[in-house]
């Protein structure tokens, strides 16, 4: 049998929402990757930490936090040649991934390099869209409501022409785009129903109304907008 | 301090896509809560049942499959109403829900009679919609992308403007609806992007081009459909 390639998710941030397979996949690897801030910490290690063996081999790719395609692209290539090369040899690797490893996930980039060539199984995980809504209580979709999920990098005219159309909203990758989300929620009078989450399931979570967020928000941010009233009853 | 109501997601089938702690809420559980189909199996007690203490309490839910809101409420509203009993005596219960909590799930019913007069926590949990992307091996959305979640009940107009308009598509609750939703996919040119999955995560697992898909799909099923090229490489 040829080498795996495994892509975990680790949920959003709290360690106790890993799946009982990926703790047991991790607890068992000799040979872990995983991205990480350029000179900074990796969020994905950090949640896995208490479950990684002592001695496994650790594959580190560091990608530079920049909208240019080019460094990121540069470092997984790296990363995907140091990690075939492992697989080569016969072992397998687990890839740690913040949250589901496919929805908007870094693992994405190492699928689209080495799925072709080598054996991939994809752990899913709790992604930070139902752990926002969680920590928020706020139930997301009922019945036959449709949810929408937007960047929030998106031009302010497209962001606010899917958010007008749309029913529940969930905003990622708020960061530095919070003065434009925020312009074109007001906008559309849907304020008092947005509700802002930061760094949800960590000890250093947010949950407040919009209006309340912070106008310079950190990157593990999120907005969720439910516009429905209470169809679920 | 005052009992608490856990909505605990189970993720899509596998038990190994259990959280460790929705795992260890359910193995300490002195009473259980979970819907089924009435006169049927119930699916979440299924997931969990080798984690579920012997000698566990268990509040059943029996909820008519049928497509009329008044029966179900009807279920919801007795459900609560133990739920509400046994909380009211000081003791947590553990509410199973397949997938996630929040995503389409059954505690949404629970949480909108119990929210405001008891301690509720949602305990996140692996959604179908990611389980199902995971083994189709089909990156959902990265980067800018946006992704629409849309319920197949949706009447064929809507459905069709919803699709047109979207980039990455999760069309859930497939069923009986398949020929209407393989119609508007057709008619838009989109069938060769469209993958359909069955029963994700589960020994009996389907998962194939949509034009191979059956004519008559069971309730857990979903098409997925990604417009997008490979924009994450
Ligand atoms: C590159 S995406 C990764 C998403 C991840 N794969 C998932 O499944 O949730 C990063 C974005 O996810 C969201 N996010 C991730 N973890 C979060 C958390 N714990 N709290 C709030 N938002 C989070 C933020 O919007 C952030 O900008
Ligand atoms: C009432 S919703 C429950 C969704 C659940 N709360 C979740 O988070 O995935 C039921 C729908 O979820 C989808 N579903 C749930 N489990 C599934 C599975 N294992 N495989 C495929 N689809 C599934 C189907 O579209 C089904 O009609």
């Amino acid at each position: 049998m040829s080498a795996v390639l495994y892509g975990v998710g680790l949920g959003p941030g709290d360690p106790d929402l890993m799946t009982l397979r990926a703790h047991r996949l991790i607890a068992g690897a000799d040979v872990i990757a995983y991205p990480s801030l350029a000179g900074g910490a990796s969020f994905a290690r950090a949640i896995a930490a208490a479950a990684i063996r002592p001695g496994a081999e650790e594959i580190v790719m560091e990608v530079p936090m920049s909208t240019a395609r080019a460094p990121a692209q540069a470092a997984y290539d790296t990363g995907a040649a140091r990690i075939a090369k492992v697989l080569d040899s016969g072992r397998d690797v687990v890839c740690l991934c913040e949250g589901d490893p496919f929805f908007y996930g870094s693992f994405m980039y190492l699928f689209a390099r080495l799925a072709a060539r080598y054996r991939v199984e994809v752990v899913p995980g709790v992604t930070s869209l139902t752990a926002c809504a969680a920590r928020a209580a706020m139930p997301l979709v009922a019945r036959n409501e449709r949810l929408t999920v937007l960047p929030g990098p998106l031009p302010e005219d497209e962001l606010r022409a899917r958010i007008e159309g749309a029913e529940s909203v969930a905003i990622m990758k708020v960061g530095r785009h919070m003065a434009k989300i925020r312009g074109v929620i007001e906008a559309l009078g849907l304020t008092a129903r947005a509700v802002y989450v930061e760094r949800a399931s960590l000890p250093q979570e947010v949950v407040c109304p919009l209006s309340e967020a912070p106008d310079d928000a950190p990157y593990f941010s999120m907005i969720l907008l439910v516009k429905g009233g209470d169809p679920w009853l």
